[in-house]
Order: structure tokens, then C-alpha cells, then sequence
């Protein structure tokens, strides 16, 4: 099966939002065993986008819109349909009262023109907005497909989960899909992938890997004619990949490496604090990301300058003899972290996110240190990368570090 | 003009990476009085992509292309061009000496596939690569223009500001393009619009406003047929705007607000530290971010439990007779991290991006306050929005509120 995404927004063309929403749904598909070959951005323009949506609906098997369904004259996606199809839009009496009682919820009335949002043609389907007022469509003609959703990026993705992939599991594939996604730390994509080569030729389930700014994602995809089945399928090579790459594998699917962390610190009633150099309160800054930070993350101490970090507790000697960004003081500084604020862990990352950060030291380095109970472990890396790559970077490892601290 | 973005690989097709490209690009061209009526993502497929070009080529007259210009097989943009003009591709001698001497000033002998990096077709020009190994391609071919640049962001910029943007400047518009742009914090950007209105319907130079996360950014644009008057036509509108607008602007095009903020402490020798609660160290990594941060920005400190807050000097019996994100909190805030770290100037931000950062308190909530050399202000803000967003705002705004504390 072909597909197609187009994205519909004069926006676009503006250049005043970037098109995330192709770039999610292109990720989706693989797992369908839908083939991308054509992405689109076309604006509000009824000709233009006619024209587009038809070579569209003509050379692919699905059509995957994003918006142009809300009220105004320049929401053009329902009437570009409508003509290509030559079926008249006409207003549907349920949802039409739906979309009243959504504004009447609010204590407001509904805008005429929006009556439009309640329209359907003899081909398509209203697909539900549960956090939006635009239904989406959904387009059978001549065994092709059409699917129209907002542009929002939440009210698109809620819809596409809700509707479409029901919809595409139930008339599209005829079968489930399932999958599941392994985050790896501790190795790089090419080294996991040998590693689990033997798995990479396999077709049902699939196995692929991914490089993303939280380490390598293995996803696994199975397809099979009922749920079980392909559970069982995802499941049973999902054990095989955890016996192979044991602690490598820090989390999955939507869990977080902040959010995984904190579990294991939570699990052990053990709080954290950290100090920071060059990274600026990036690290500090991703912990709060974590649900419930407050339960395990007491704070965060940010600074450069030797004087500020000796009255937080660090050695004055060690500071004198040596750059921040040295491992002897990063190693202290985790501990004065963890001593400064009364905490059973402490972390550290010094790091150099530009040329000017550490003037003795290149760009791209960064050292991390961590302090559990006492046993204090370090380590270092160099990148190439741009200053907020090598922030992220620098607390992605850090955390990592004291992830293996806490499984020993 | 018409013109027409083509972003070229496959892996924009797999949703391994987002295009930013076409975005930027799409925001250049109003400059120089292009209109951009589609952007196509398209693979590596050598017929998929001649044909998408070829539709592009016949119905715009600006073909922008970005990607597909590397030394592999997948790298098919130059092929695809030479197909569409039937024009064979040839090896230049001269193009050929500089790649060899790309790869040798490595010390890395060069791949022979590289070669086809150094050819051209009869209709096309090469334009200069000084950040990477793949020279552009600049086609002119009955009157219609295509411009090949590599995917790599930076590489793609920096082509189009040197090899680019001189062309269309001569031979596609034929006159001198200026633009700046105001940045401005402390109104909304309707209530912007109100005070510049008259402005705004002006022609040459003309004048748009825009919504970005770091303000509202004012973008004056002219055109001359010479530099000299372009220059006059952009600053006198720039003046009538300075007068108007006052301290609203805080900077102008590539100026950021910590960097502005960073040289006003610099100017009057002033340090500063900061004291966050619920943002998580998102200001503290801010001013990081500033050039040369370590020469006013002191330290940052991080937590939202009340007996770290009061470690660092907050007053213990107003912790426990106020919430956290309260004013009375963020001004004892302000002057703790001033009087702990020692500094003529402490900012704090109180702030819940989340539902459960401050239970007793709705997210989106924001308290911020300065304290400089004794002197305290606060103000208060509410945003629905993401998480992130949130501790972003929060920032921004504390840093506004330190800014016209300065001014003063």
C-alpha cells in the first residue's frame, strides 16, 4: 500500500510553523507496512489544493491530510474534497448539534460559519474530536482513502490513535499491529546493532534501530491477524533482545530516562542533588521534567566560577590545581552536592558547551562524577555538537553514570 | 515570481528527521518578493524525484532544492537534474582539485565516489562550499532558475546567505534587498500591531509582525535598485518605530534577550544570581546560553522544597505561612540568591508548569522578582501551555522584569 501526507496551511508556505505533523505520521506507517513515498505542503488556496489533493488521491492508496477543517473562508481541506470527489457537502443534523453543545458547554454560542465543521459527503465518515470543535473525515472512493485531521499537533495525533488506526488496522491491513520500543544507553547504534544483528533480518516481527537524543530505540513490530497473536509475537523476541542487552536497556516505550531514574531513586528512598558547570542547570532542568520530581530531586547548584563552587563546598586547593573541567573536580563536586544539601546521592557534570565556557579546554568536552553514599564514580566523553546538543548530552550520560551506580 | 521548495531523502519520508529546511527557506523569500506555492518532501528514487522536479521546474520559476547532494549512490539530486534538462554530467578539473584538497587538508585520501561531487552540466554554475564537501548547483535554463544546496542545516544556510541570496539578488529580482528586525517584550502582538498599524499597510518599506517564543518580533523589509537606499528606507522607518515603541524593543535581528541582558550587567560591572523553584533550572541554562555568561552571571540555584530554599537564606516562618509560588516567596527569593552568592543583582521565578510541581497552586501559574542592590519588584503571570513552555515564559519574563528594572 502507497501513501501520501499532505499538509495544508498558507502557514506552511509562510515558513511561521515548521510541518512536525508529517514528520510524526511518517514514523507511524512503518508500522502498517505503508509505504511513504510523497510528502506535500500546500496552502489555503481551493485550486492549488484541488489540484494537489487529486495527483495525490491518483498515484497513492491512502491520503493522510493535516488541516483545513476549521471554520474559517481559508479552511479549504472539506471543499477541496468535495470537488475533487464532485459529492456536495451537506450538513449532518448530529453533528451539527454536537458541535452546538460543544460551545454551549463553554458558555458560548456557536459562530455560524462554523456550521461547516458539521458537513459530510457521501464517501466520507466523521472521524470525533474529543479536544477540539473539527471532526475529521474519513474518505472511501473507488477502494482509495482519504483521511483528514486537524493541524493541530495534539488534536491530530489523539485523532489518528482513536480513529484512523482502528480504521487502517480494520480496512486497510486486515491485521493487528503491535510494537514496542527498547531505550538503550551504553553503547552506540552501530555496536547494538551488531549485537542484535541475527534479529535485524527478521519480518514478522521486525526489528529496527533508531538514534535519538535519549540513546538508541530498538522497535520491535509484529503483524497477526488478532491481538493475541501479535503480542505473543512482540513478547516473545522482546525477552530474547532484554537476555542479550540486560542493563543496556534502560527503559520503553514512553518512559523517560528522568522518569526511570527517579523511579529507581524513589524504589530506594534515596534523595539527589546535583552541581553543574557549563551545562548551565540543564541536568536540574531535565530531573524537574520528571513526573513527581519533588519526591526524589532536592535541587541543583549551578556555576563556573571557583569561588561560588567552594562555597558550596568543594575543595579550594583542589580548585587551584585544577581546571573545573578535570575529573578531580568533578568527582568533588559531587560529593560537596550531596553533603551540601543532605542527600544520599550526588551528581555532577562539568562540561564545555562552547569555546569560551572553559577557555583552557576544548568544546565537546564533558566529564560527569557521582557520589552514592560515598562511592564516587566518573567518567568522561568528547562531541562534536552545538552548545545545547552538548548540554543534553552531558546530563543524558550523567544520569546514566549513576543509573549503573544504582543497579549494582 | 513564483517559487516552489523540493526537500530531497528518504529519511524525511521514514520521519527520522523533521524539515526545518524548507521552513527557513520559506521564511527568506517574502524578503525579496518570491511567493512560495508548494513544499514536496520527496526520497532518494531517482524517477520519483525527476518527476517532482520536473512538475516543479514547469509550473514555478524558483526551484529551491536542499538534500541529495552527497557522495553515495542514495545521492541523486545532481542525476536527477541532469535527466530533467538532458544535459550529461561532467567532471570540472578545477572543482575536482579543490575536493582533493578538501579531504587532504584531513589528512584523508578522497573516496574516488566523491568525484561526482565535482561535476556540473552545461546550464549550471557551482556554488562554493566552505563548510562541508559538497559544492551547490545553481541551473539557469530558459529563464528558469533551480538552486541545489545540501540538506545539513548550517551548510544550507551558509550557502544561501553567500551563493544565493547575491544571485536572485541580481538576476531574479534585480534590486537590494534590507531587512531588520525589532524584538520586543512587554505587550502582546495585537496590541503591537495597534500601535504600528499605520505602518503596517506600507509598501516599501514594508513592515509584519510575528508571535516567537522569545517576544514579538517587528520586521521592516525594503527595496532599492542600490544598497545606500535600501539602507535609508529601512532605517528611517527603524527610527519612527524606535520612537514609538521606546523600551519595548529589547534588541534587534540575531540579538538574544540573555545576551542583551547579559551586556547591560556587563556595562554597569554588575553580577548576577538566580534562585528558581518549579522551573527546574531553565533561567540558570539561559543565561548560559549568553556569550560569555561567565563574565555576569554568577550561579544558579534550584529546588522547590521549602528548608533548601530556606539553607539558602529565604526566611523560614515566610516559607511556612506562604506557598512557594507566592510574591512574598520570590522577592525573599530574589534577595537570597543575591545575598548568597554575593551579587549586585538575584532573580527568582516561581513558576508550575505542571499540575503537580505545587499541588496546592493551578499549573501555568508564574510569579517572578528582582532584587538590585536592594531594591525589589515582582509581577505575576498565568499561561496554559506545555510544560516546557511554561518554564520558557517564566524565564523570558523574569529576565523582561530584571531588564526594565535596569533601564530605570
Amino acid at each position: 500500500m502507497k501513501a501520501e501526507i499532505l499538509s495544508i496551511g498558507t502557514e506552511l508556505l509562510l515558513g511561521q510553523i515548521t510541518d512536525t505533523n508529517a514528520a510524526w505520521l511518517a514514523q507511524q506507517l512503518p508500522d502498517f507496512g505503508i509505504d511513504l513515498y510523497y510528502i506535500s505542503q500546500v496552502g489555503d488556496n481551493r485550486q492549488r489544493l484541488t489540484e494537489t489533493l487529486r495527483r495525490a488521491h491518483d498515484r497513492s492508496d491512502l491520503v493522510i491530510c493535516t488541516g483545513g477543517l476549521g471554520p474559517t473562508e481559508d479552511d479549504l481541506t472539506r471543499e477541496a474534497i468535495s470537488d475533487l470527489l464532485g459529492e456536495p457537502m451537506e450538513v449532518q443534523p448530529d453533528l451539527e448539534k454536537t458541535l452546538r453543545a460543544y460551545f454551549g458547554g463553554r458558555g458560548m454560542e456557536m459562530p455560524e460559519r462554523n456550521v461547516k465543521q458539521a458537513t459530510l459527503i457521501k464517501s466520507s465518515q466523521a472521524m470525533d474530536n474529543p479536544v477540539g470543535t473539527a471532526p475529521g473525515w474519513w474518505v472511501e472512493h473507488d477502494g482509495r482513502f482519504i483521511t483528514c485531521m486537524p493541524g493541530v499537533p495534539h488534536e491530530m495525533k489523539t485523532m489518528w490513535q482513536n480513529q484512523v488506526v482502528p480504521r487502517l488496522r480494520e480496512r486497510v491491513t486486515g491485521s493487528f499491529i503491535m510494537s514496542r520500543t527498547l531505550k538503550i544507553l551504553g553503547k552506540g547504534e552501530s555496536a547494538v546493532e551488531e549485537m542484535v544483528q541475527d534479529y535485524i533480518r527478521s519480518t514478522n516481527p521486525t526489528l529496527a534501530t533508531y538514534a535519538k537524543n535519549d540513546g538508541i530505540h530498538l522497535r520491535i513490530t509484529s503483524k497477526a491477524p488478532d491481538e493475541a497473536t501479535a503480542r505473543d509475537l512482540v513478547f516473545e523476541l522482546e525477552i530474547k533482545l532484554r537476555e542479550r542487552l540486560g542493563t543496556l536497556i534502560y527503559g520503553e516505550d514512553d518512559e523517560t530516562l528522568e522518569g526511570v531514574i527517579g523511579g529507581m531513586l524513589q524504589d530506594r528512598s534515596y534523595f539527589l542533588s546535583v552541581m553543574e558547570a557549563g551545562t548551565g542547570g540543564a541536568l536540574a532542568s531535565m530531573l524537574n521534567d520528571a513526573p513527581q520530581s519533588q519526591l526524589f530531586f532536592r535541587g541543583g547548584l549551578v556555576s563556573q566560577q571557583p569561588e561560588v563552587l567552594a562555597g558550596w563546598g568543594v575543595n579550594g586547593a583542589l580548585l587551584e590545581a585544577n581546571s573545573i573541567l578535570s575529573t578531580q573536580v568533578a568527582e568533588a563536586m559531587a560529593t560537596a552536592a550531596r553533603l551540601t544539601l543532605g542527600t544520599d546521592v550526588g551528581l555532577a557534570i562539568c562540561a564545555a558547551p562552547r569555546k569560551d565556557t572553559f577557555p583552557d579546554k576544548p568544546a565537546g568536552q564533558i566529564i560527569m562524577a557521582a557520589d552514592l553514599l560515598g562511592t564516587v564514580r566518573s567518567a568522561e566523553l568528547n562531541y562534536r555538537s552545538n552548545p545545547s546538543e552538548i548540554k543534553r548530552l552531558g546530563s543524558v550520560f550523567g544520569l546514566n553514570l549513576l543509573r549503573r551506580m544504582l543497579l549494582k
